[in-house]
């Protein structure tokens, strides 16, 4: 049994009411709830954390280290300016894959860079919820490698 | 009666000892006293909150939503910084005013820039406290014209 | 009595016409005469002046200086392309307050900076034809407190 | 009959004089005249204007939408810096096309970036003097489209 | 049975012998035969086509539209110089996924920008060849969710 | 009789399917055809080639020095990034004239430079496909005038 | 006896473990103990607090004014980022010395700015765990000649 | 007898009044009346122009032509802004002096560039009213030489 | 026997003709008859390409890994775009020196920075045709040094 | 008698051979005999020192702290480049008037800034070796300024 | 007993007499006396050097590699202008403290850049000559770690 | 017999010393006794200086006018920095031929670019020692092909 974190960044635990003709209409309870049975049929468990406090996403990601053998992490807002959530990542050895909900490539100046990607093991953007299913399906996949080739992920 | 929240941020707390040749020597207190007595006179009630944490101010403006017709915002610090502040303005539909004690044009190169006023209705800045005074006048003002068309502000 | 200049830069005397959906569908004339009526309750008196040209307002505010207590400008576009207009405002004391019709940090990225903003006592913006109340309840209370402390405003 | 204005900026009253090699040895009054003659076989009908000023340049602009079809605009050296010029092609509906002697991509830096141009229906530039009339039949062209469609000019 | 166009860009062909400590030792062959089998166990149908060629690509891109549901763009080099793929993707309406076999965030600062992705769906990077499974599930999830709906795909 | 090289670059072949909004609905064919119906009134004969392929462009601007006596040329998607364009302007002494459909002035910021544009006589944008019409009566007044002063053109 | 507040930014928590190769093998604790022995010396006494919160960290810089003589700080990711830690720094009066365990001149562009030295007395980096006692031996030097001379340090 | 035009720009007609700390406490006549002396005792004469208004500086330096042997230009404000002024000077052919009151490399950033320089002889600043005196001696010998070479000045 | 490949890119093919104050009068051909000559004298075999197409030059440095000791390389035009011709050096291990017959130092901005030289062994610039033999001197210098130390060549 | 020190930089020991078109044909020590005649009619006295070498500069500067009464300097090069001539120009209250031949804004973007104007009282420039003899005449002017008001000169 | 070389740069000979309010009113001579003292309390031997000059700072830090187990260099302006001084740190291998008596961070935009603290162990800025005896304790401090655990330093 | 100077800046005598990995093993000595025989095998003779100072390197290139046939120039450290070792160049017309050791492409940002080698003949990078060489040839082949064509060289 595989245990995944899910982190979620700031305004994240408004999605449903949040813009929703660029974030859509389910809520964050709705989708990790069917993050949960996709993970499930993936023999993975997994612990949802959401969060609008740099600090605490910060400590989540230094607590993962012992408790987790991935992360799917969407860092929102702080992706573009939090380099204490790239060292928190750059601390830990645990994989992790950002998410984003939109296609950042194609909205403000400022959400085109990403301090906390280069960091990760990848990206996913622009698939909606439908990306955290696509996250956990490459995270499974890469740590199933990893334990084949006997080496410890990342 | 308008209900209207008052959202300071870092460092506001420290008013009457922070730089006062700058912001003055009035404490935050005296401000919102001063503003409690405006808002009654102009048929208003003032919830007053300040937070040193980017965090909280989040999640003060997402919980706004439901119980606030308008937001008068002094960012302080996180104007310059916070994508995380825009996303939670972005996210509800209650009119806000950002404020700021000092004319920031006249200051360091790094305050030139608002993140958070292209979220907001409208700036005010440069008029010490009386500019919450302002923000109060201005919100009420938009607040009748958005009621006497009939339609919901913003 | 106090005596207050209100100088608008150029294209304003196309309120109405230009660009209805920004600018709203007043004439300035329309807004002048609602900002007296403001003014006589007040206990102030306005002169106004509109002007295309640069030049003109340039010697507007030089001549300010004998005959006004405070000003309100709105320089629109030479906000962000005239050194001539803040070296005017530098040369004279008279306490001046910008004023945009528009929120400017939620238009064209050459909006973002003014050149005019560093020299005045603050700036007002994104609250329509109200802004000019703003400015002149703003400059009305700031000529005030300067009389009571017995100083000389600014 | 179409209207058309022809509104030149600062310094072209001076062709024929002005660095010959760049622009040209004919005069304004030349190019105009020889515009008049291409204007009547199109069946529009020129009125001229040139001048040194920004703040007249826009009042001729504000002043088109009652008298005018269409505009053809060499704003010479306030292309590059005039907001002014760009909020009043913003301020009225009457098509305009920019012009400009020669081919600005072949000179200075500075004279890369038009403000206007994004406020107008084309450009035409490094044709000389014949650049007007090419901008002649392009909006003799397009007022005409514009005419068969029902639809208002832009 | 859904037609996917998987396209690759310039140096794809090379991969096995390619910087393998960066891009694996798989070829271009092997990744692809593995996707196809995924394909059927979803339904659909790939072709594949590889070119070092900007204009072969531009050339398939066009050409997709009549012939394909959905399709996946590695651009490779053409990431971050190409604006005739970004046009050839706004001139089609059928929806893509860029791949990106590393995590281009954490390599050279030539490589942060890309000027395709903000006319495509999503992006996926970092996975290895498994980012073209994950663009394929996420595809066909897509192009599902639009068939239900109704509505033709993007 | 003039022989003039009519050149399009890259998705140009899609007009007609290409953002009609922006492009209109004219296909390519139907543009160059109305445009050899000018040619002839002009007493000029057009060749016509369209690649989305830079070499492809840039061999044909190099075979166009023995063979024709004009070039209008619409260079799309590799106005913004072709030094090859560039070099092979450079390297013929056949007169260029560059065209846009759309006004580049007022869309994206990486449309707003050309590199080829300085290698060129002048520069036509937007006026859509009457453009080539204008880029042709220039090119055939420009070659015209040299003829008559006795020089080669340019 | 002077009282030293020693303030340690996000990520401090997980010296030992977090790239030991660039920050050492010691824990913070250790470090502490260390410094507490050479405060003893040095007639000091030291009171720690880490904190990943912005927040947290902006309420113990207020809070010192009443309680401390002297401050050692490591922003760490905040030095980059936190114009709300160099507000709070200017907000006392309080003397500060900036500490970095790495030379950050050595390492990625977005680390060579410091937001907040600037508002200290000084800083030093590069010398790992070593640091804290030198900013130690600085603050006390800095404090006794301040007390020497008669005045309030800083 | 030489024939020298003093042009100075914006805001000049305020000396004496004008920041003094700055820009000395003599008013611009008194300026004027002390280099006619000066000019006398070099056989030359002065005419006078002061403007705030862009366009009467170019009118201005456009008439120059046939009337001055030389030109001393204290452009003000437009010295940062004002391609119409550059674009005047190239046009005629009378040399001209660029004379600034202050020593512009030390104050603000906006002050640093020169748009104007270039299209003089020299550039002479940072010595008050003395300025004047300093570009009249340098007009008269550089006359004078290049009269004595019996080619015309520039 | 060396086999040496040389590559050259846009426009290069126009040798001769092109801009010959800038590049000279030789034709490629005669260059690389010249050039085969010293190569026969070094004891090296040289096979030609030139093509306008960076899809071809990628395919020819793709398959120079088989076939090549060395390679010479004129990226021509495409020195200052292409990051497929970077990916590509850097997918084989041929050592590779790139020429230029100008010194691009002296030239326009945009010449001034190189993408494929970082890829390469070494750069020679400046020096006309001369500089293909220089290349081929160094690189044969170079293949006999690795020779001789038994290593194989980069 | 005022004692005046002129220091000379890099490569103006070659005036009369350096790019004489540019610098015109006398030598510097024609120049700086010259000059001595100048100073004998002004009751001052020129001590002349020219050095390729920033160091020596450097220590020239400093010490005409105790033998001079104001200075002329030309930094030539190091003008753009010397944080030591800067710094040593802010160690010494001797005042100094900065001199180039040449009209610096005319010239190559990197000759537009001044490290060290700022550090000076004024600066001419573009008068050739004249402009020797208009600092001379503006220091003099200064410095008997400085002495009729009683007070030390800078 | 440790060999220590103490390296200083430009106009650091003038202390006591250079802007005293910010470089304190004590001479380099008593600066380096007193620094001999605490060398001698630990156990090392100070050589002193002071420079204006570039290349002789350069050749005191190569001669340095034979003679001295650490250095202290103070580059004062060539800080932040010698790629010479960081070649010659990168040159040799004997450990290096950078040491600024000011915090540079709070003075001028180009004092913020060190291009010589990338090569050296650490930096120290902002405590006055106090800077040089913390310099001194760090270097002893990493001198006897490195000679404890038995490797060369750095 | 031509005379050569060869030319070296900073840090080149620590060659064997210095960063080996990077600038291999041989000294400097070793380098130019080589380059002495290839130099006799061509009829050459060089004349060697090495430098670690800005101003010797500007005096031996202002001397080589009169001595020597052409220089070849390693710059090192200089490159990036030396407005006055490209004044020197300018100043005499002796042809330069510029060396780096290593391909500067592939290092730091800061060595990108070279102030001087547009004031040279061509450059020659990457190929270690056998630069020197190079440069050699490619000098006397740029001699010999002047004194043929009877022109002096450069």
């Amino acid at each position: 049994m595989l245990n995944i974190l899910v982190l979620n960044g700031p305004n994240l635990n408004m999605l449903g009411q949040r813009e929703p003709a660029l974030y859509g209409t389910q809520t964050l309870d709705d989708i990790i709830k069917e993050l949960r049975e996709r993970a499930r049929s993936l023999a993975a468990r997994i612990e949802h954390v959401q969060s609008n406090d740099e600090g605490v996403l910060v400590a989540q990601l230094q607590a993962s280290q012992k408790k987790f053998d991935g992360i799917i992490l969407n860092p929102a807002a702080y992706t573009h300016t939090s380099v204490a959530l790239r060292d928190a990542l750059q601390t830990i050895t645990v994989p992790c894959v950002e998410v984003h909900l939109t296609n950042t490539a194609a909205r403000e100046e400022f959400r085109r860079f990403s301090l906390t990607a280069g960091a990760c093991l990848g990206q996913i953007m622009g698939f909606g919820a439908f990306g955290y299913h696509l996250a956990l399906i490459a995270l499974v996949n890469y740590l199933k490698s990893a334990l084949k080739s006997g080496q410890s992920a990342r």
